[in-house]
């Protein structure tokens, strides 16, 4: 049984502040103020080049994938950490396209975030204008499934709305007409339990910002599935996916498994606190968050319902079908959301109208929630929203 | 003039080391133990999503790519920090071959870097097989630079021998047959001052972690050349280098010069520690540097060629095609490093037989070159590196 009290314990929380914006940016591990000191002062500081053997360093974007491989479902040895989401989407796209190379068209949905869709554009700029990138809406990309399609690309739960797609179900159709899946799990990892090996998707990337915590501008990462390690080709064919990077050989080979998907040196200090991150997660049974997350959802959708009767709910209530942030509409969303911020419930905005929550059992709980609803609903009912203050704008991730 | 004697105040070195190998990793600035703490504790921890904006962490790729830029002679506002270099590599060749096409040969040699390599023959794989990589021997590049090549690859500095070419000539020669030119600075950028700008270069790319002292997997960083910024069309196009990235716009608009060769969030703890060793780079004088490493390398040659007739230096004598290293071939020069590591004499080895060994002045000076060559003296007269201990390898970076 997770202890939730526990996991708690393990973040800091800035005073006076209902963080609602896990979705986005993670909150700071208590331990990686020590492990960060470690790192610099006793590894770089005192064993310099030496360790990159001696401290495990080359090591660390295995060891790490994999134990972020058990919170999505992944066979052992087959997540290997590194580079950016989309870096990793372009990865695990151009493998997939290189595996079927009768086929032409990338299916994905206008719910995918967009960053997935551009890195798509700049892989068909290389290949030809014979390639397509077909986008259709979020419910339609069953349908879409059909069988010119090389390769689908679906975030499973939607950055705006929260909707999640049916990894199953989507997979299955996928295998039927012979194409492959891309799975983006940046809303999915540490937000709900995934099963990739279950589902038999074939590749899955994702970041560990957002749910899993391990601070701003953290690495991402990446899963081939098993039947395709040794096949999958990489385009971004760096020297630490070389069979033997070491030998300077002047041609690349590919090296096994999932080893080929590393690119260039490692991002050793952003690892440490990845690391440091993922000492809580060891201690959480993903069964157990899905229930509480279910629950602060719940709470937190019928205290909105009940009390801020302007907001239109944009997530799905049935449970198959959410991850674990709510999204409601309203029109003036963005200054709603400066006002809530003011005030110290810091949720996030996406254009054109969405107001964002994120529910992250690891650290939030009923007191939060109901608190949050609270101070929304006085913002709302008194309309303190509409000030020029919070109306002006300004870029936010 | 530069102060060398507070510049080595600024690092962490461990006792009893001597340390060659900055050209590999170079040591801890003191300085970033306490802007760790402060990014962790004080914006990550305590800003949360805000930092993006309340701290500056969206502008740190572009206000640490400045800082890059003067010791390498870009005009400001052209160089940003991102990535790894193997990616940025395959970045700037993308856009040079778009920009040229009508062109299918990319240009480079046998002494570049392999990573450098092997990404032209992975994007090579998505062009199409009437692309080709040409590689020549380093010292024909120049005959080489044909019309039918679309854009050179080169790496200034090589990684083994420390030979330097000529950027200026190079590049003059690409441009008189239409061709663009991608310079690698691995091995520049910290080492001697860099004229990008006056050489007119077309592109460069580099990384953080060996001279300039950012740390373990620190980023990297590209310069395009004002000319080329708004033309250069990225294919690792993501959400970051779109022109308004917080807008979520359905389709790629590429941003407004060196932003399009950004591609996902910025990684921040490492460049909270770039951050740090550059605060120790604004105060040196590039000329001073150069003087500074020509006195201490011609140093070490003559006195390893004196001490230890069984080398063979590799390294151009003259000062004109030198980098910052200095190396020597000896076939049992594996476990003859081994030997000088285990003596605290840290430089490192290339196959097949190459030692090589960094020359830093900010924290390297005469006392420690004299030491390096007694011990290594004393390892070679007395055969020290013939234990199977020395000779059994393991991998280094």
């Amino acid at each position: 049984m997770t202890d939730f009290t526990w996991t708690r314990a393990q973040f800091h929380m800035p005073d006076r502040v209902i963080y609602l914006d896990g979705n986005s940016l993670g909150p700071l591990p208590l331990a990686a103020s020590d492990r960060m000191q470690s790192m610099l002062t006793e590894e770089w500081g005192e064993k310099l080049i030496t360790g990159w053997n001696d401290c495990g360093w080359m090591q660390m974007p295995r060891d790490l994938g994999d134990r972020i491989g058990r919170l999505i479902g992944a066979e052992a040895g087959h997540v290997v950490v590194g580079d950016t989401l989309s870096i990793k989407v372009y990865q695990a796209l151009a493998a997939a396209l290189r595996l079927r190379p009768d086929r032409r068209v990338i299916l994905s949905d206008s719910g995918n975030f967009p960053s997935d869709l551009y890195m798509a554009e700049g892989l068909i700029k290389l290949l030809g204008p014979e390639y397509e990138l077909r986008v259709v809406a979020p419910e339609e990309v069953g349908d879409a499934i059909t069988d010119d399609v090389a390769v689908t690309m679906i975030t499973e739960v939607d950055y705006r709305t929260g909707r999640r797609h049916d990894m199953a179900d989507l997979t299955r159709r996928a295998h039927a007409v012979g194409a492959l899946t891309v799975w983006d799990l940046a809303h999915s990892a540490g937000a709900l339990p995934v099963d990739l090996a279950g589902c038999g998707a074939d590749f899955a990337v994702g970041c560990t910002y957002k749910y899993i915590n391990a601070g701003p501008g953290a690495p991402a990462f990446i899963y081939v599935a098993p039947r395709h390690a040794d096949q999958a080709e990489p385009v971004l064919s760096g020297w630490l996916g070389h069979d033997s990077p070491f030998a300077f050989e002047p041609s690349y080979r590919a090296g096994a498994g999932i080893e080929r998907m590393r690119v260039g040196t490692p991002p050793v200090l952003q690892l440490a606190a990845l690391e440091s991150a993922l000492d809580v997660w060891d201690k959480v049974d993903m069964a157990d968050l899905r229930a509480r997350s279910l629950a602060l959802t719940d709470r937190f959708i019928a205290g909105v319902e009940a009390a801020c009767p302007q907001l239109r709910l944009q997530t799905p209530r049935d449970y198959a079908l959410r991850g674990s942030q709510v999204s409601f509409a309203f029109d003036d969303g963005y200054a709603a959301m400066q006002a809530l911020i003011a005030r110290g419930v810091i949720g996030d905005f996406r254009a054109p109208n969405i107001m964002r929550f994120g529910v992250t059992p690891l650290y939030i709980g009923e007191a939060e929630i109901d608190s949050a609803v609270a101070i929304l609903a006085d913002i709302l009912d008194n309309q303190l929203w509409d000030t020029p203050q919070f109306q002006m704008r300004k870029a936010v991730t």
